[in-house]
């Protein structure tokens, strides 16, 4: 087990680092998070699912709406096709559980249906947003519910890339939506998956305003500390993070398909007005 | 400390509900969040905050782009404020800290800046959603981290009721906006939080394809359970789950100002093309 100075060190690319003064289990836990992607072909059982999904469950949720839904997908074939839809990766198929995350306005129209009562709210871009946090909050607890059960994970965003196939594959209704996937399976201990260092907390913690110019040294030392990760993992990184995450948000071009996702959402039932 | 089934019973509103049969500490930990809305004065240290921060930043992050900030408020006159902005709710004023969580396209913007750069795809609901989702997945870590220190929590989405007034009091830039807050300080052991029943696991959970129809049984299910925790809870809730939910949904005059986003969020610099 690597100590609290490890774990900080290695979340921040930094070994001069201190350990943290306030510490616990559960934070040693999430600080040890590490994004997995390759699995061996165990599966996930059903107590395990049980577990993880009584976590997600357990986050917040908007005025209480649970304005979301996960579908657990377990069969090969469908997998492989997720794998096809989403950039192709690998781990899709590989990983025994892939859970689908739906923003899910579905199941609060049709309450409304049953209480014969009006839902214009469900129309705005807030209904949507409400739908998309609900679910990301719930992923998270999943996530680092099934971690604890020995499991590994990674989202998988590229779930947007092509969402008529997926919400075809998937039967989902209008006004439901996959925001991102997930892997979830035993981690390979062949080929392990590193901890990824973070920007320095002086740019992403802000006190009482933001800052951006504040920002500029810790992104600067951030490049530095990336650079030293693409050495150590061996991985052939043109360019600085910043370079790196230029890149990714140049144009329509870069985005994989997901330009297309306001035609998708009105096509689907979502106004977002 | 409750057992596993006295935590799953709490959860699902169900006392005849198994102890489940995979567990972990971290899950036990996740299963007994409660959102707390009354806080003992005592400040959240700068040792208590690094340690939460770096729980948020071990989340998940898409492409790694890191494209959220928080904003920790402490300064009680600026509390006091926030409380006036996000729907009167006393507790925003009374916890010692207010994270506000921010979808932050502008560092990604300065980084093209950095780069000499184009920043199209910066313009598409995909980044704004990227922004959203890495602040949810990020300020959900933060919450299981600051309870695990014996902290309380609750998410505060009424911060986007009056987004310019939030915006002007933290100073956010352009291609920021704050998605929620969260209150965080030591719950006050005389007016105790009880953790609320969430839907059975047949409505939220699919498997292979989502179905409408198989959740109604559920939801009935569910709204009996509410009943239950309502009168528990001494809590004067007309009506059923279903005809509660139904009723935040009914129109733009039910969203608190909220049916405004778009406007906002295109006058803030999000194309949301």
């Amino acid at each position: 087990m690597p100590t609290p100075q490890q774990l900080i060190a290695a979340r921040y690319g930094d070994a001069s680092l201190p350990a943290p003064a306030a510490w616990s289990p559960v934070i040693e836990h999430l600080l040890g998070h590490r994004s997995v992607r390759a699995y061996l072909p165990d599966p996930v059982d059903d107590d395990q699912l049980a577990a993880i999904i009584a976590a997600a469950q357990s986050a917040s949720s908007s005025s209480n709406l649970q304005a979301w839904s996960v579908i657990a997908v377990r069969d090969p074939a469908r997998r492989a096709k997720l794998a096809e839809l989403a950039a192709k990766q690998d781990q899709v198929a590989e990983a025994p559980l892939q859970l689908v995350w739906i923003a899910d306005l579905a199941r609060l129209e049709r309450l409304t249906e049953m209480t014969q009562r009006p839902d214009g709210a469900l129309d705005y871009l807030e209904a949507f947003l409400v739908g998309a946090i609900d679910a990301a909050l719930a992923a998270q607890n999943a996530a680092a519910a099934a971690e604890s059960l020995g499991l590994g994970v990674v989202f998988i965003g590229s779930m947007r890339d092509k969402p008529e196939e997926v919400a075809d594959l998937l039967a989902l209704p209008p006004k439901t939506v996959a925001v991102f996937g997930m892997c979830v399976g035993k981690p390979d201990p062949a080929r392990p998956a590193s901890i990824k260092p973070r920007l320095p907390q002086s740019v992403v913690l802000h006190h009482e305003r933001y800052s951006l110019d504040a920002q500029e040294p810790g992104i600067e030392t951030y490049n530095s500390a990336m650079m030293r990760f693409y050495e150590q993992q061996k991985m052939n990184v043109r360019g600085t993070w910043a370079v790196h995450s230029s890149k990714r948000v140049a144009g329509a071009e870069t985005l994989s398909g997901r330009d297309r996702l306001v035609d998708f959402l009105r096509a689907r039932g979502f106004a977002l007005k």
